[in-house]
């Protein structure tokens, strides 16, 4: 039985409280429509008040059409006015760019932040002590349903979401949902955390073969994959977006046999800066098999772990079935707090600061650049990667080499073929990944001096 | 290289800063005595702070005997005087008690918490942007160890410490360090969920049988575990204490081949009323195989994830090796209230405020009880046991309709067979768990009532 936590002490009565409890889950969608209530009795036992608390809670519900009562049955949510579904995919809508000059660009709204904070110690308490439900809280989960359907134009059930401590406890998850004897396979190159975290948890890891639209099916067919993961909004480290003929046939793989499965890794996808956005592929999916998946570690700091499943309606079953007994691993408090940030436009309003922000390094750096004159000798692959630049050095040093060079000087970059997996042939060598977004500025003339010592000699 | 984050904007100057960072380290043990310290010059380049910063705080440590300089080598951190081990084995500090009468007994000092939280706001917000190490922050694992040399003459090393958020998220980092090949063994009865966290981590897991001191030493060695995971200190349902007998015994178990190991689950611990506080298993280890678990979950709230892990060296350096690429899944911010919490004594106040509080509904239930002249038809097995209470209930109704009849009614109960291993004979029928500290004090009466009709009839 849902269970709701009312302070006696509120000058706000128990039975309001315990109204907008529920009217919130009915908005939600926590409760369904057509989903039957507790009784009065029950509920009111479980939650230790009167059952006159709950009558009149049930009673304001009622008039105000919410729930249907039937005779010697008891009371129903209402079918709600759903989401309409886009008949033709949807772009997203532009997140709202605020005209005032950022404050601190590129720097995390922290008094925003700290505010929010205060307001839920202050606010919260009770929620703040106590059990939580192991999907994560209702609030923020109705939160993020609420941004991505402005930002993203995606329609979520908040029931289907799954809050947890950061997008390597849910690849985790992931696994011992979709099973460890099923084959997982990636891109290549791509995070070489995703394989690290999937092969501890004891699966099979396969590399798959990738052209310029990413991932081929061929490829994904000789992988013997059951598991797909992949970003197609945004792949790590080449930075393509997956163009809509490549999605299709990668559903079609899908939907041609039992049992496979895709996931679809958001992470970073907030900060392409330009091009076309492409609905994702969560939302184009029929199949019933896409998991969508992303987090608020990159986006907002990395000290706060907080990321998210989306589960389709089967996969939601089986994850109450087999895995419900977990514990969400999210304090309440950041939940809470964070829930706040979605609501009241701060997230949306961060990310645009921090593309621009990011743009702006960029150019500088791209500035920088052309005034060392190294024409051919260092040449910038794709800078629409999000947070790190594709660059390819003109040199005779092997990768490893590089490699070791920019970790000797402190210098966030390191060869893209560190990026493959071990017994696969990178395709470029020379090319860098350089993660300019975690440079000081001040160091932007080491970094070119390296560049210069590097491709010295070169024609 | 470890990092640190200076605030430029900070009235402490610069190298002020880093010397307190470093002295806290080498303190905490952080940076272990002879290790070298990094290069002026990389130093410098890594926090992006001149040399002459550097330069100031390494000599400031030299003056005040934290650092030997070695000409032509470098600084290397002096040998301080680590905690005595004991001779024999130490009983813990009685914690603190607090003589005021509690505020609001049984509750979490809520107002303490949040004036932490705000101070933890204003003072480290560097802190709480920044990148986190994977086994949590120092600050942290130094209040941990602390608050283990205080309450249980444990002697720790801060670098031996691994924070997570939950025991359930640590349970999977063990099966993923130890190898989930390994048979892990588990006490029948016990915690339902740690066999449900094992199984969907894709362990063998296997009960174990039995008897009033604990596991036996025949029943696990006809287990053929590999993985013992037990708590000795506090067995649940029980309540059992193991006595040191059986601990000398599984320790023999535990050396006598390689690749056993032990984990000692202190979960709900500090709840213990009464008895002969015995050492730590952790404590007691020569093999190098035991590893320690507790978590803050249970004594501070269940909306709060942090949980930690102490691991042996061997197990240390392998966790570093094969899961070192994790990131610490517990956001700073609760880290460092909790180090507070921790630090000033707030912790230890707390747990005793508790447990006279549980002392207390557990009087209040046994006289009630009492007075209903239940004679040897209610029958309490065990009433120290933490936060719940093993009865036993003359009755004709099966366990699984014991357990039915309570969950019908609200009441956290159940019966003792619940907490075996399905496939296993529970040995005491109509024993009950009852967790009295979730059931509010009013409802005692409803519950009394339940057992009275339970035990309609019989003599």
């Amino acid at each position: 039985m849902r269970t709701y936590v009312l302070d006696p002490g509120s000058p706000t009565p128990l039975y309001e409280q315990l109204y907008r409890c529920i009217k919130e889950d009915l908005l939600a969608g926590v409760i369904a429509g057509g989903e039957k209530l507790p009784s009065k009795r029950a509920l009111a036992e479980n939650l230790n008040v009167s059952r006159i608390t709950v009558e009149s809670a049930y009673q304001q519900l009622l008039t105000e059409g919410y729930l249907r009562s039937r005779p010697r049955s008891g009371y129903y949510a209402e079918v709600l006015e759903t989401l309409p579904q886009p008949s033709a995919p949807r772009c997203p809508a532009a997140a709202p760019v605020s005209e005032a000059p950022p404050p601190s660009a590129g720097q995390f709204p922290f008094s925003v932040w700290a505010r929010l904070m205060r307001g839920v110690l202050l606010d919260c308490r009770e929620r703040l002590l106590a059990p939580m439900p192991g999907q994560g809280l209702p609030e923020l989960r109705a939160a993020i349903a609420g941004m991505l359907r402005r930002s993203r134009g995606m329609a979520v059930d908040p029931e289907a979401i799954v809050i947890g401590a950061g997008a390597e406890y849910l690849y985790n998850v992931l696994l011992q949902l979709l099973g460890r004897d099923k084959v997982f396979a990636l891109e290549n190159p791509g995070h070489r955390k995703l394989r690290q975290v999937y092969a501890a948890g004891g699966a099979q890891v396969r590399p798959v073969e990738m052209d310029e639209s990413g991932v081929t099916v061929p490829g994904l067919i000789a992988s013997g994959a059951g598991v797909l993961h992949i970003s197609p909004g945004h792949q790590f480290p080449t930075g393509a977006v997956m163009p809509i003929a490549r999605r299709r046939q990668l559903m079609a793989w899908l939907g041609s046999s039992r049992g496979r499965y895709l996931i679809e890794d958001d992470y970073d996808s907030e900060f392409r800066f330009t091009g076309k956005v492409i609905p994702t592929m969560y939302s184009m999916d029929a199949t019933g098999r896409v998991i969508y998946l992303n987090t608020f570690s990159k986006t907002i700091t990395p000290a706060l772990r907080i990321s998210y499943l989306i589960l389709p309606p089967e996969l939601l079953d089986r994850y109450r079935e087999k895995l419900g007994f977990y514990s969400c691993t999210v304090p309440s408090f950041e939940q809470l707090t964070l829930a706040r940030f979605l609501d009241e436009g701060y997230f949306e309003k961060h990310v645009s600061r921090m593309k621009r922000h990011y743009r702006l390094l960029r150019q500088r750096f791209r500035a920088e650049l052309e005034q060392r004159q190294f024409g051919q000798r260092v040449e910038v692959l794709e800078d629409e990667a999000g947070l790190h630049m594709l660059l390819r050095l003109k040199t005779v040093l092997p990768d490893a080499d590089l490699t070791a060079r920019f970790q000797a000087s402190g210098i966030p970059a390191a060869a893209l073929a560190q990026y493959y997996f071990p017994d696969t042939a990178p395709k470029t060598p020379g090319a860098v990944v350089l993660q300019y977004a975690d440079l000081p500025e001040t160091e932007i003339p080491a970094v070119l001096d390296l560049l210069a010592e590097i491709v010295k000699g070169e024609e």
